[in-house]
């Protein structure tokens, strides 16, 4: 699992979720925006971290009863121990909040241990808790019964579904107010650098339309308004 | 598309949309309230307006790039430029909340045009700067991607569904924090003198409920409460 | 109907939904949890008390008309005045928010009363007001239109579905910011008293987990972690 | 209960739900089709008779077992048992067909009674038994699972929901190919009489439209086809 | 709106809709199989010919009462008179079944037109009739409601969304016994060419697997098994 | 893997998947009916078999291209390849029928092969020729668009979701015309005696239904019942 560089990761943590989705799909990718994943409260930090995977399928009743939770072995016990450090623990939970996929201790423990943050596209419990966190957790909806009743922790480090996403191991999550997104690992480097390049435009915009400019020949950039753009991005010249 | 009168817009700006679907449903009108339509975010000012219309249909992937938003006359970029302020911009995104509707920008530019608010079935990005702008904007839910992985703006000023609710161009949108209900152009400035006088009866009723009163024999009203409100409202008289 | 003993409701305000669901389930029971039932607003007292229940089915034109209201047998009018103080008014609104359940004139009318809290799998109007009141209120999400446009009131005090679970008149219902649980009657003691045990282990393990503690051997408890904490939870003995 | 009368029987078996939704609509009744209830199986015979209602909510562990069904007093067995002759046993399964309203062995013993059918918005299970039993059923789809996996029966003979669509005990429930629509006891002579005459005339819009004629004019009836159609029906004169 | 070439009709007639979207796949089109979209009955003909659209929006109970099919100007009343022969009518229903797209009577008027078939994400009602028509027609689910108590019918021959794809008046809609395709108008000469060279391939494998080969080296393609291939469907040379 | 004994292979096709359901409840086991999953048509022959999984994620444009498939050690084409004869090929598809997760030359080659079956969560393609196959089928619904515009193969062997169940490899996959169930591989030769005795039992219970005789003390089975049952199914005694 490739560890994300820290220029690239103080560049990701500046730019919005929505610049991401613009430049993956210049690149093809359609489908990198997590489907009714919120975050768990609203101001929390911004996430990034490469994504360490966790999977859930549906529960049995004679193999997911609480005891199970007392092996340290037990995949979803292993993945809070072992997510290393600044990586996203990023869990498939198949849409299903009827159980939860974690709760307030885990949680905890992740943030401990310096993990980046977590996501499911299930539900967390202790909601009211994790609030109080200020960890980054992303989720469906607040879902108090225990994981067991619904979900069985298979296995991790595995390519999983999350949010109707593929999510490889090592891919890049970022996850701002509005969701999370997911940057396959091997173009993270270079869409850090241009989103922290479109978000500069888009400030340059934003400072336009506050002036009253209309949007065409401004948005989308023209030739001629990246040239004003240099020009308004530039530092003022001394003598 | 007709203007709405001055009085009648600060007569709706000051009455609740629950109201609103009461007096319509009395009128026949059952299906008014925009369905899995919210606020952006809590605390947005209230919103009144004609209704300017844009509808989306499924993207197509040989039509729909991002160049083509370079063109002034692409429907969605028209319509930011040319939705008349006052006017709520209304758009059929088909309940699909996977890409999304509009952001920050298009949003700030109508705006600082005077347009009244915006309302879509399907999701706006850039939604922590959007709740920051304080302009009237209600959807379904956040949605990063950008818009033509799955929207194709089709044109505007057409009669189009919004939530399952159907919006005719011209029709009076008002908004509260529960949400957007569709006063029929026609009827909206009758509509409009009988809510404030309705939100009036229910102040009289919420004075008595406070005291400890009983429902029955006040809400719904009854001749004699009806009477006893009149004396209720009326200024104390002066020798 | 039986009373909800006082140290039981004690008991039960001070823990959360969670815990409740990992006792019930401990029992056997997996399906206690309102689901997609959420708090009307943030930040709302806890709620505890026996369930009062009130049944809707779909309206039909002819049955369910504004006047109907007014007659004090009505089920839905005879529930808000003979709902006791101390118990939840529980509604099943067959998961439908398209018509409201109710709004803020009934639920302040409760909220004089003396009831506890309401619970629906529908929706509330006036929701705005709502989260004013301070009345512990559960819904699936705001919904403007009044409700005989979709929703008839049948009868009081049957057992009733509500949020996928079932819910028998004398049930105790505990909401805190999470959710609602549904605790059958005959067993909410016991499950009181446990939840304040099982509590107060969680709050050693929080304590624990903040010290950089590792999970294993320590949530599940083992007898070694459950010595530890009888010694941590004891007060300081005094020479 | 009131009876149907045999000669009202005999004229809704013999008309499609479409033209009975029709009429219906006609008098402001907008909501009788059962949504997303279909026949078991294709070619069963039509199913006329008056609701006679059972009432599921969601199963508890403790209260739903398999012993349970032993006890005659068993809501879902006495109504296979005491569901009069000559009537349609309608479930409200919540719409969740997780767990199966009934099987073949029911609903042959309902069938050997006499009753006219059986209705559920979940599912039966035994499904392939059940088309080859010749006997009117409707549900959502099938379902193996044993009822209480999901389904407690708390009662019968009260207003029900079914399909979305409100069952009040002695309406008259009609099914056909199609589905089952639900038409009000008070209405359900008249609706039949009606039925037989709209019928008749859609009978010679059929044979006009197969001679090419075109529709404007002819369907919705003006009084000039009307007169047509009355020529047409008349059976040929003789000398 | 473009008319069909005859080679392309008789080509694409003889291909199925899974080859069809394999061949837009491969250009880039992903979303071109009409979603929840099935044949009304087993066994129809197949379907093929150009769109003519028509939308429908949410009813409003003032404007879309039974007298306003009398209009011949209604739209979709026009649709029916004007979907020109050998045309597909392809509906906008917004996915919405609970009211019909359209009904028997419709649905032969325009079968003696000879209209190729016609196309809704709703549903049809009269749907017995229907299937014994033996007209292409394609639905989500029957649907015995009339159309007006859900749809307004707005205008015909726009750019529409049916089943989650964009329809172009004009693009060419094959059905099967799958469901619908829709290829764009632009490329469906070349596609209906490269699918009967698709479905002779197909052929070809499936008498190889038939005699018990492996698929790798077989399908896909290689060159090898393309010139054999070509071997295979060469017609046997005399002498 | 383990292999299914003969006996109990015999056995299983020849009971219903809802008699299976029952026996599993009675052990405690309630999610073990795949929800939502069809035979492709009806008529199949029945299916028993270990289950060999195949699971799948959501695509990513630039992995999951139609090349990838000329790989042999593509999971999905190494599961045709190499599930072996007599086990049931089960895909996690996370219900999602938007692309294909196979078709008929995929099906044949299985069937050719001696595979027991294949089930789905999704859809399978080509659909009017796999149910001309007469190969045991299950899916959601027919799906034209090829797989990898939605489905990556990510691996195969693992325990998965199918349809809300759990699937571990070896579990005992039976499907009939109503549905497929999984019997845990540790109690499927219990499981399987007991329901050869169960089916005995019901077909007693039918012939007496047949007679007229009363549910209860009948069914659910009583002591007097069971011994009844016992001379009933005793073959007449030869003198």
């Amino acid at each position: 699992m490739a560890d994300l560089d820290e220029q690239a990761r103080a560049q990701l943590v500046s730019v919005s979720t929505a610049t991401l989705t613009t430049l993956l799909f210049k690149r093809g990718l359609r489908n990198v925006f997590l489907q009714n994943v919120h975050p768990v409260a609203p101001g929390l930090p911004r996430m990034v971290g490469p994504a360490y995977t966790l999977r859930m399928i549906p529960a049995r009743e004679d193999i997911d009863v609480l005891d199970a939770y007392a092996d340290p072995a037990h995949p979803q016990r292993h993945a809070i121990e072992h997510c290393p450090a600044g990586h996203v623990l990023v869990i498939d939970s198949r849409k299903d909040a009827r159980g939860a996929s974690g709760g307030d201790i885990l949680l905890r423990r992740l943030m401990v241990r310096g993990v980046a943050g977590i996501v499911t596209d299930g539900g967390f419990r202790d909601t009211p808790a994790v609030a109080a966190l200020g960890f980054p957790a992303y989720h469906q909806r607040p879902s108090a019964p225990v994981g067991p009743i619904w979900h069985h922790a298979a296995d991790f480090g595995l390519p999983i579904a999350c949010g109707d996403v593929a999510i490889y191991p090592g891919d890049i999550m970022v996850g701002d107010g509005e969701g999370v997104v997911c940057v396959p690992a091997g173009i993270a480097a270079a869409i850090a650098r241009e989103a922290v390049e479109a978000t500069a435009y888009e400030d340059f915009v934003e400072s336009q339309v506050k002036l009253g400019r209309r949007l065409p020949g401004l948005y989308p950039a023209t030739p001629e308004s990246r040239a004003e753009f240099e020009r308004w991005r530039q530092p003022p010249q001394q003598d």
